[in-house]
């Protein structure tokens, strides 16, 4: 079979077969495919869609195009998360102490951030000595002694999914939900979860701009999930505004201590998202039998300090300044040259906050990289006052940022104010969380 | 604007500007638009399509990728034709010197054959020492003396078309009805006609299977015409068989030769679309005022050999023999070791003869080429004898073969063999000639 007949068959809306998707997959790691003729493949992908079955032969091709993890020897079922991409998105940082003092497994692999959105490694690094790079038996041994870990990739994982992307960021094709899906399932498949709870955004911050895009991607993963033999739910949460106040690394893993802290009220959007992430953590973990009792145990691993003690013991296992992962010592981690009051200039009620600009503004305080290659200052970024739905009046804090290199802080501003719309009238404001999708929902 | 914001454009099913579609060529011509971003984009427009605006500025960008060739020294409208690509279409070699023969200017570039179709330059050159590469003022006087001259294309003509074609022929998107209609329109358009007719093909040997896919591609390029300012008509003819009897370079010649003589019956196909060619031709070259004017003198020039006169002093004047240029003369073109009759093995009705087989059969004996460096033997080939129909009974010739090299002659009956449909009963033959589209049809 020549690569163009498979490349014909996608064009004219037929499904691959797996053994042709494992062809294609294989051809191009090793360069038997040529950049041109897999470009013309995810065109065709992308405008002719695939089954659920064909994106669920894609994700095992792609898992297996690299190494993979083994974590079987660890005990019980071992839960991950992944969030599709947020701003002030610092629920790792929480869910993964709070649902392992309540006696689940997460040995959790992140990423970084880039462009707009943050990274868990990145968040994690803004306390000293910290590390993210451990290899995988120490990695376990850690998992084993404290209930959860957050480490980076480590080894050879999904090589496909590194050179598809690259190709797909070129070639108009990152929409693709099935190569979107494929992307990150391949990816969690890989490093050992053996259940997984994804957490899909959806409005101005996000990928999936409405929420029926971010429930068709939501429900074809917990497909896939159903299609490989992993239990795999699905959130569809607001992206509408940045999910927590705080947006910059330093800020969010503060953010993360006050709600482990039981400073973070529960009307909290942050707070709201992590009781859910970690209730359907514990369901798939089987380690609570419903959602009042998980959500109970949840609560009480806040009030009780467990949750926080779990981060704190993980911090100094991977080789951290635990010191830190307190509400008053960690303020020493956010202290910046000036601090400024961004103010309102009218009267009204907040209407929207775009989360991609207010990603960016901190982003260009330093808080974010615009390329791989850029150096953060995990000090910096900014920390929101007012969220939507806010009555605000001329002069009002609208947030503080929190800034070391002034360069593009005119144009950080600028674009903060831009991202910030206030009305004369109130509007309503959109739920935090739309649906979970499980697999009854299929 | 970035390459890949053209391709979302398009892969979002918009509309590109025409500065847009020039950057485009230019850029993938010039090498900063990289094979796997034009990959994408041939697939997106195969998908999504292109408007006959868009189409038309696309075929202007390609045809000034290149050198353009200049005929306005030349006198009245000069007049092209061109067919999709056939099998037994002999119709320029008497088509061109039968217009010319009524006052027409016919100053043609052809190409050559590849795979299962034929190439009029090869046909020409079956002819001893002619010569189809001629410098374009040779050309040109040539074709003020003869009214008519075909010779391959000089300079570099329509670069993008070579490098797209060459693209999309390895990424599945060859079968896009705006990427067919520029590439031979911009190609048209170079070589400097000021009329186009074009003879679109549907059928098993035609690239358009249905007269629907037909009529679409046909429809397109006259309002590419249009709007590019060029007259342009486009038949659709049937290739359900080989449009002739003869398959192969000289004995294709010699069946252009018998029809400027006289000696193929007005009921035959490549009778009818030759009379039908020549009519629009002679009516978009402003020299006949109608149909039936224009059949008429098309007639004439049979009877009294000023047709066959043409093509011999066309010959002459590309340095060839013009003493084959004769019906009894040309038989020693076709002389070959051995003839062989292949023979019905069933009696019936010929109810199906596969062009695109039976001019790969002909390709095996030696008469095409499978890649573009292979050597053609311009003697043999094959006759068919019967026509779909027919009435056969077991023994009857089907064909006769024309045989010098044996390598690959029992694969290539085979191939005929099959080629041939022989059914129990009658059935409808399909229409020679099913529309015919102008200016006044868009």
């Amino acid at each position: 079979m020549r690569f163009v007949d498979l490349i014909e068959k996608k064009a004219e809306g037929f499904s691959l077969s797996e053994e042709e998707i494992q062809d294609m997959i294989s051809g191009y790691v090793e360069g038997s495919v040529p950049d041109y003729q897999m470009s013309a493949m995810c065109m065709a992908i992308l405008q002719r869609g695939m089954s659920d079955e064909e994106t669920a032969d894609l994700t095992m091709a792609m898992m297996h195009s690299g190494d993979t993890v083994d974590l079987s020897d660890l005990p019980g079922i071992k839960v991950d998360k992944h969030s599709t991409g947020g701003v002030g998105d610092t629920t790792t940082l929480a869910v993964a102490p709070l649902v392992a003092a309540c006696g689940g497994t997460v040995a959790k692999m992140s990423g970084r951030g880039l462009g707009h959105t943050g990274g868990t490694l990145d968040k994690l690094e803004s306390v000293p000595g910290t590390s993210v790079e451990i290899g995988l038996e120490e990695f376990k041994e850690i998992v084993r002694k404290n209930g959860a870990a957050v480490i980076g990739q480590s080894g050879n994982l999904v090589p496909a999914d590194k050179k598809i992307y690259a190709l797909r960021d070129v070639t108009a094709t990152v929409r693709s939900i099935p190569l979107i899906a494929s992307s990150i399932m391949s990816k969690k498949l890989a490093s050992g979860a053996d259940a997984i709870v994804l957490d899909v955004k959806t409005g101005s911050g996000a990928f999936m701009r409405t929420v029926e895009e971010a429930e068709k991607l939501a429900r074809l993963m917990v497909s896939i999930g159903n299609l490989t033999g992993r239990r795999v739910r699905a959130l569809i949460t607001d992206m509408n505004q940045p999910l927590g106040t705080a947006v910059g690394n330093a800020l969010e893993f503060r953010e993360a201590v006050q709600l482990l802290s039981g400073m973070v009220p529960e009307t909290d959007p942050l707070y709201q998202v992590c009781m859910l992430l970690g209730t359907h953590m514990m369901l798939l973990g089987n380690i609570a039998a419903d959602e009042r009792e998980a959500r109970a145990r949840l609560k009480a691993a806040i009030a009780d300090g467990s949750g926080l003690r779990v981060l704190k013991n993980m911090i100094a296992l991977q080789h951290g300044d635990s010191s830190y992962v307190d509400p008053e010592k960690i303020e020493e981690l956010v202290r910046v040259r000036r601090k400024i009051d961004i103010t309102a200039k009218t009267d009204g009620f907040v209407t929207a906050m775009n989360a991609e600009n207010i990603g960016t503004a901190a982003q260009m305080l330093g808080a974010g990289r615009a390329t791989k290659e850029d150096v953060i200052d995990p000090a910096v970024g900014l920390v929101m006052k007012v969220r939507c739905g806010d009555a605000v009046r001329t002069g009002d804090t609208l947030c503080t940022m929190y800034v070391n290199d002034e360069t593009n802080l005119a144009d950080s501003i600028d674009l903060f104010l831009q991202a910030v719309t206030i009305s004369e009238n109130r509007q309503a404001v959109p739920p935090m969380i739309y649906k979970v999708i499980t697999e009854e929902d299929l």
